[in-house]
C-alpha cells in the first residue's frame, strides 16, 4: 500500500474517534516571529498529544492480539493506552522510572499495566520491550517504527493541508523525537500540499535528527537525559523514519530549554494552551529562529501538554516572554 | 430585526474572523462529573474570551462612528479594541484600577486608549463611561446590554447547537456577569436546539443573575469586589438580559472561588487549555454541583483564559484537583 494510502485509511479508523485539533493565531505571536505564525494546537488531541493518532491507528489494525505492548516516556503510552482500552485489548507499557509522574499515572488511570525500567542507568526501553513481548505474547508497537503510527500520525498532516489552504510555500516546524510524527505530516503533505515543506525541531544536545540529515546517514545522541523535554528525547533517528524525512524533510532546527520555556509562556498568554517542553519546540523554533526560516508564513505544531503543575508553575514564574 | 434574524445578520458579518471553538472532552471529567462533560472552548477565541464575538458584531454593526467607548474588566475591551483597529475605527476602553494588569497591558497593545477609574472606592463605570462618551462624541458599547452584542454573543449559541448534535436535552452552564453571553446564546437555541436550557452560573456572592430569576425581578449585589472572577463580578442583571434570561434560563447555579480554582486545575490537566477564574465557573458548577443538573450530559462554556501568570501558578501550587 502506498504511505498516503495507508494515510488515508488511518483516517477512516480514526474518524469520530480522533479530534480535529484547531490551528491557532495570535497578533503578538505573529509580530514577534516577523510572520505569520500558525499554531496547530494537537496538546487539544485525546490524550493531551498528537501519539493518540498513531496508537489509535497502530490498535484499530490489528487482528486477534493478545494484547499490546508499548515503551514511551509518556504519551505514546497514553495514545496506546487509551486505544486499546476502547478495542478491549490489553495494554503493558514499559515507562522511564524519571518519566513525569503525570504522564505514569494517567497511563495508568486508562487501564494499562506499567513496567518501569532505569533510563539514567543505562536500561534501554527497546530490550526491555521487547523482553516482556517475547515473555507474555504481546504485539509491540513501537513509538515511530512501525508504518500504522506513522500513518496515524499523518492523519494531522492531512489536517494542516487544509487548515491553511491559501498558504503556497511554508515550512512546517515540527517537534521531534524519533521522527514518527514528521514523517507522517511530510508523507501527507508530499501528496496533499508540496508547497509545504516539514523540518523537524529538536532540543540542544539531542538533535540527532538535525545532524543526521546534515549527515545524510543515522547518527545518535552522546546523552540520554538531561533536558526538559522528556518528550522528545530519542537516542537515535528511526530506521523508517529517517529515510523519509531524508527524501522529504528540510535542514532540522534546535532549541534550547530556555526557548522552550519561554514558548510555553506565549502560548499560555496568547493561545490559551497548555504546552509541556517538548511540545513547544516547534513554537520555539517559529519565534526564536526566524532567521532560518524563510517566507511570510510559518507553521508550528505544538504536540503535546502533558506537563506536571509543579513544573508549569515554576515555568510560569521564571520565564517571561 | 427578531432575535435570531439579528443573530445570524452577526454570524455573517463575524464570517472569516471569529474561530469556531472546539468542544472539548475527557474520560476524567466525565467520570468525576457522572455525566458526558461537554467543554466550549471560548478561551481559545481571539483575545482570550467569547468577548470578541460581541465586540466585533457591535463594531462592525457601527456607521460613521467617531469613536467608540467601552467598559469593561478586560475582556470586553480587548474584543472591543481588536474589533476597533481591525474597523480603522478609535477606541477608548474605561478599565477598574485593579483589573488584571495582563487585561490592562493587552487592551493597551491592541491599540486603545485605556481609562482607569476606583471601582473599590465606590466610583461607577457606567457612569465615567458615559461621562467620556458624552465629552468626546463617542459611541458607547455597553458589555451586554447592547442589542449587537448580545447577537455576537448568541453566534456562540449557533455553534454549540452544531456542536452537540444528539444531545436531545441538557442544560447549558454559562459563566455569567452582566448576562451578555447567557442571553445571546439563549436566543440562539431557543431557535437551533430548543432541547438545550441554559442555567447562568456566577460566584458566591455575586449571584444577583440567580436571586433575581428566582425573585422574578432584578436584584442586586451588596459587595463590588472580592472574587477572584474578575470577569464575572457584575452589580445587577442587565436591563435587557434579565427579561431574556428570565423568560429562557433555567435556575442560576453559584459557585466558590475555590471550586472555580479546582476547575482550573482540571482544565489544565485534562483539556490543556488555559481557563481564568470567572471563565471555570461554568465547569466548576457541571463538576462540583452535579446535584443541581439533570440529565446524562452537560455542556459547559469555558468563557476567558485571561489569567496573569502568577496567579495561575498559585492556583497550581494550592489547589489539586
Amino acid at each position: 500500500m502506498s504511505s498516503i494510502a495507508r494515510i488515508r485509511a488511518a483516517e477512516v479508523r480514526l474518524a469520530g474517534h480522533v479530534r480535529r485539533t484547531p490551528m491557532l493565531r495570535s497578533p503578538d505571536l505573529d509580530a514577534l516571529a516577523g510572520r505569520t505564525v500558525w499554531v496547530k494546537a494537537e496538546c487539544l488531541q485525546h490524550t493531551g498529544s498528537f501519539k493518540f493518532r498513531g496508537g489509535w491507528a497502530a490498535v484499530s489494525a490489528l487482528k486477534d492480539a493478545l494484547g499490546v505492548i508499548a515503551y514511551s516516556s509518556g504519551n505514546h503510552a497514553q495514545g496506546v493506552a487509551l486505544a486499546a482500552r476502547h478495542h478491549g485489548v490489553p495494554a503493558v507499557i514499559v515507562m522511564p522510572r524519571d518519566a513525569p509522574g503525570l504522564k505514569i499515572d494517567n497511563t495508568r488511570a486508562l487501564g494499562a499495566e506499567v513496567v518501569l525500567y532505569d533510563r539514567a542507568g543505562g536500561e534501554r526501553r527497546e530490550d526491555v520491550g521487547e523482553a516482556v513481548a517475547a515473555a507474555r505474547g504481546l504485539t509491540l508497537i513501537k513509538p515511530y517504527d512501525n508504518d500504522e503510527v506513522i500513518a496515524g500520525q499523518g492523519t494531522c498532516g492531512l489536517e494542516i493541508a487544509e487548515q491553511v489552504e491559501g498558504v503556497e510555500a511554508a515550512d512546517v516546524l515540527v517537534c521531534c523525537g524519533g521522527g514518527g510524527l514528521s514523517s507522517g505530516i511530510a508523507l501527507a503533505l508530499a501528496d496533499q500540499a508540496p508547497g509545504l515543506r516539514v523540518r523537524p525541531v529538536e532540543p540542544a544536545g539531542f538533535d540527532d535528527m538535525a545532524r543526521s540529515l546534515a549527515a545524510g546517514a543515522r547518527v545518535g545522541n552522546n546523552a540520554a537525559s538531561g533536558s526538559l523535554c522528556d518528550a522528545i528525547l530519542t537516542q537515535i533517528p528511526g530506521e523508517m523514519t529517517f529515510p523519509i524525512l531524508s527524501s522529504l524533510a528540510g535542514p532540522g532546527l534546535v532549541v534550547t530549554d530556555e526557548e522552550c520555556c519561554r514558548a510555553m509562556v506565549l502560548a499560555f498568554l496568547r493561545l490559551k494552551i497548555v504546552l509541556e517542553p517538548g511540545g513547544a519546540a516547534a513554537l520555539a523554533a517559529a519565534l526564536f529562529h526566524g532567521d532560518q526560516i524563510d517566507g511570510d508564513a510559518v507553521i508550528a505544531v505544538a504536540t503535546g501538554g502533558n506537563v506536571d503543575p509543579a513544573l508549569f508553575a515554576r515555568v510560569l514564574a521564571d520565564f517571561q516572554p
